[in-house]
């Protein structure tokens, strides 16, 4: 069903070994000689003769993680379903210019940028050493691979209408009502102006942080005239697998997330229902969004000096897992095969209570009390430094994919804001919300092309 | 000679996996079966069979990335000499205590967290339940491998006497020289004090961020009351190579940087004269010092938006190499193997003028012109988001390692920011620097132990 698959990234380098005989710049030789070399990592009693395998395997490793690279004309646009990666450098733009001709300029220039870095080459190709004009690519990942890297946009509310309510591109009778009601407030939030929201969105992933950086740095120079850089954040850790094959990783308070997740091995009927916008869902934006999606960000401050002061019996109470295996705190004996194991939320413990608390973050967004509601999770935690008394500032970039934020989102966080035991632990301080598009299709010249014909 | 040896970490592995049937966790059998995962992603026209396999083989390869682990205890301390990992996180601290048993304790309570950390482990070991008191270790890597973890301590000048010159420890008469002088001040520079140096380093790197930033924080939270955060600085996509195994990275300006390093694998005569704190060197500090070496670090903005405007032949002439392959520009044809040809600053170009302007930055820093003096360099890019004009925050991170900074640091920092071609493009923003001590023996309880006694 969709490109994301990794089938068609395995496919692509397939092919490319095929036709260079190598991949992505090593030569197959090496490349068999890596297979040796994992082995030997793994091997007890290699003795001294290791030590050189030791590093270059470990080296060697990387580099195949890096090596995935995902085709960027698809049906769905890639960051999204693509198995997470392990970086993220997500920023939003304000557009500068009100001459709808030079935004229209952009977003071909992007395309042109995005499919070329997505494919491991340099923005421009080879740059000419006797130009005076200088590189079209500013170079820092001249010869590394593609990464994995994936660069996903999505057009915002004010890149419809202004503060004062005006057509800024001849774009509004086209604006998703979604985008019209925009973000409600919730409890407990402080909410950055200057770090939420946006014109246009791009959030690009990779497997290594320099071709992430990279891929927005490029974007940003291209936009130079036309739009600037409103705010950005850079994200480690991914705290989602989007796919059964991934591991579920860890949040900054140290429990498994995500494992309750939309993964895209899921049934295409159960995408459709709460990932992709469905034709009709909004007679505005039927012919531009239909197959798309919407981003829904949420900068979450971590009070990480807090929690770190509460003891595990109740870090788990709070979650409504066991910490180590990630098994919900119905299942009697938790153990590492159970993190999967379906919530029984009427389960009681020895003393006749809710083994699950009421309250308890996996009760609070268990689809079961959404009326079904679920969204794809694709965030990462962030580390920007500490603050002036030496706290971690620190905590979770949340993103969620969803077909609509006014059923699969807003309710939820509601909820949470009000009563879960968690939000004691939390400040929301950013938010952002973005119409993503489907994928670019192979005559396309531009992201969004239908939005703008 | 130094315990950063590769083989020792590699026969550490090697040891658990014999001891344990496992390596980290990964069960022995899994590991076998990640070599012929390697092998097939390599491989052309395996057929949509190797779906499974690219992701699966792309995660276990990165998995392996970070199955290096690198002993605590050591005749140096680790993350010096230790190929450079991925990730970076150094932060510095100010003691909050007057009380030096407070003091002592705190560096006792690091060196068992640290050794710990550094092998892999949660801090205290698996949490207790049914304790009252909250777990020792936060938890956000339990489970996750080593991830080539190196904790690196140091000591500020400020630890020995405070503003006043009062001592604050009763260490003053153990203050090396160094330390005393401090880093003079440098053309063009504009240092914030709130971002330098401080009374304690630590320096993390892993091959996962996560683990890093793990490291980091549990490091903070056992130093509530006696220590806190001043500053911190989290880094990617490492500069330098300090071992001949390793290829050389790409820094922001696009090029190939650290080409001419001191690397693990020189002679130990060599390190002696350059890196390590000999003995005799400074009598005061003689009885701590000696075998350990000094940390110089400045955080480096780049103005990567003038860059970026500069023609490829004047980046490389800037420079002095060639920027697609890192050849010196006394090379006539540049070529994938001409990174390390020795550098001819005799060689004169076509029309007859020198081929590598004196002016230029490998012509300003060579240990030619600065009676040999070499350092280790360990740097990291950085990417901080964006200021409010959307531009990006973004430089490097450099760090050195000198056996004394008087002759290996200062003279050529001073040449740089007054001749260099490339200082024009950069802006110095902050400074530290550390006295490092030698390695912690097998009966020591604390980093620095001879400092204290």
């Amino acid at each position: 069903m969709s490109n994301d698959d990794p089938t068609e990234a395995a496919a692509s380098d397939a092919e490319s070994a095929s036709a260079e005989g190598k991949v992505r710049g090593i030569p197959r030789r090496r490349l068999f000689a890596l297979g040796g070399a994992a082995g030997a990592l793994g091997i007890a009693g290699v003795g001294g003769g290791a030590a050189g395998y030791a590093v270059r395997g470990a080296q060697e490793k990387k580099q195949s993680a890096v090596h995935l690279r995902y085709p960027f004309r698809a049906e769905k646009q890639q960051g999204i379903l693509t198995p997470a990666q392990d970086n993220m450098y997500t920023v939003a733009f304000d557009v500068t210019t009100s001459d709808r001709q030079a935004l229209i300029g952009l977003l071909e220039d992007w395309t042109v940028a995005a499919e070329q870095m997505s494919a491991g080459d340099l923005v421009g190709g080879a740059p000419d050493a006797n130009a005076e004009l200088p590189p079209k690519d500013s170079g820092e990942v001249w010869g590394y691979p593609a990464s994995g890297l994936t660069i996903t946009f999505g057009f915002g509310a004010t890149l419809f209408v202004d503060e004062a309510g005006k057509d800024r591109f001849g774009l509004t009778n086209k604006m998703p009502q979604v985008l019209k009601d925009g973000v409600p407030k919730f409890a407990n939030e402080a909410i950055h102006a200057s770090e939420s929201n946006g014109d246009l969105l791009v959030q690009a992933c990779a497997n290594d942080p320099q071709v992430a950086v990279h891929a927005i740095r490029n974007l940003t120079r291209i936009a130079f005239g036309t739009a600037k850089l409103k705010w950005g954040q850079i994200g480690y850790g991914r705290t989602s697998s989007t796919s059964t094959e991934q591991e579920t990783p860890r949040n900054l308070f140290g429990f498994k997330d995500g494992t309750n997740n939309i993964k895209s091995e899921d049934a295409d009927g159960e995408l459709d229902k709460h990932l992709w916008v469905q034709s009709g869902d909004d007679p505005a934006s039927d012919g531009w969004l239909a197959g798309g999606t919407y981003f829904m960000a949420r900068k979450i401050h971590m009070y990480l000096e807090i929690w770190d002061r509460v003891s595990l019996a109740e870090q788990e109470d709070i979650i409504g897992r066991d910490k180590r295996y990630g098994a919900p705190q119905s299942v009697a004996e938790p153990a590492t095969d159970q993190e999967f194991t379906p919530i029984d939320f009427s389960a009681k413990n020895a003393e006749g209570t809710p083994a699950i608390d009421a309250r308890s973050h996996i009760s609070i967004v268990a689809p079961e009390h959404h009326k079904g509601a679920k969204m794809l999770r694709r965030g990462y935690n962030f580390t920007d430094g500490n603050d002036s008394l030496g706290r971690l500032d620190a905590g979770l970039f949340f993103i969620a994919y969803v077909r609509d934020p006014r059923t699969n989102f807003y309710p939820i966080l509601k909820t949470m804001a009000q009563k879960d035991l968690l939000t004691e632990y939390l400040q929301h301080q950013a938010s952002a919300l973005f119409a993503i598009p489907p994928g670019i299709g192979t005559g396309d010249t531009m992201i969004g092309q239908k939005l703008f014909t």
